[in-house]
């Protein structure tokens, strides 16, 4: 998994027909570069959250098959 | 997901038979680097989208074993 | 596989329903970059761990269908 | 997918069973970087093709489980 | 695939059971970084040889299910 921070949201109004209903979140990876990952926990921005990828990510959604390859799976506690 | 801008579209007369009909577009990606990804949704030359990458992209068709690892499932709508 | 340093670990207590329960250590990798891998061997830091990822990750988990792309399988010995 | 241009060929006589006969092509990325790709459609040296990677690539082969992650499936139209 | 000169060779006595018995060599990718790749084709240091990735290395293996991500699938022929 990789860690990043929230950095903010985007919308898409004009999709695909698969694509699940909720927030995707901008998060910019440690050590550079930037992600669009699907957030079924309700992040904020700021937040520092834990992202799978690939097909793991995508077999996280069991009723539909989401084009979704980037999952924010856990939020980092922060010490 | 990756966010990109179109910034062109290449044509492949020449291809494995099981290529997919429909535009194959030319993407830069935030942060640098190109990715040619099919696109079902009808973007154009400018517009801001979001790709998903792997066997995910390919899982998009149902009816045919496409080979395509680079799907744009939406346009990130301007704020 | 890739060679890494684990250099620390990372709690979340706010996660998706599954993920396994166990450490999440975090791996400097040979060459540069971090990664948040899951570790079912007990390794402490400063162990120098063989890390695989991707689909392959996830199917070290046979009983639940774990969000993980990233899995310490073994421990290098030093020489 | 990503674009390149084939610079070479490479030959391996020692190799597991399940590599697929055919041509296997050096091509330089686009940005940088080079790949080895099986190539299926009989391109020629200084040709630019697209190229789909990991299991997509694999999945290319039905009746055989080739180990093969980097499959050319189409050449670029010169414009 | 990618092409990589074999630059060691690394043990790991400290692994989970399904690490399958063989060679796990260090190869030094052209263009940079480093592999653990496994090795069932008796490669030496120096031999310069093609690697696979993903799921498509971990499905070489028909009898058990490995964790291997990067396999070698062949060695290059010296021209």
């Amino acid at each position: 998994m990789i860690q990043g921070k929230v950095t903010g949201r985007v919308w898409s109004s004009k999709h695909i027909e698969t694509m699940p209903g909720g927030a995707l979140l901008q998060v910019t990876i440690e050590g550079g570069g930037t992600l669009i990952a699907f957030d079924p926990l309700g992040c904020a921005i700021g937040e520092t959250v834990l992202i799978t990828q690939g097909s793991v990510a995508a077999a996280f959604f069991t009723k539909i098959k989401a084009p979704v390859d980037a999952l924010i799976i856990g939020s980092i506690d922060e010490t």
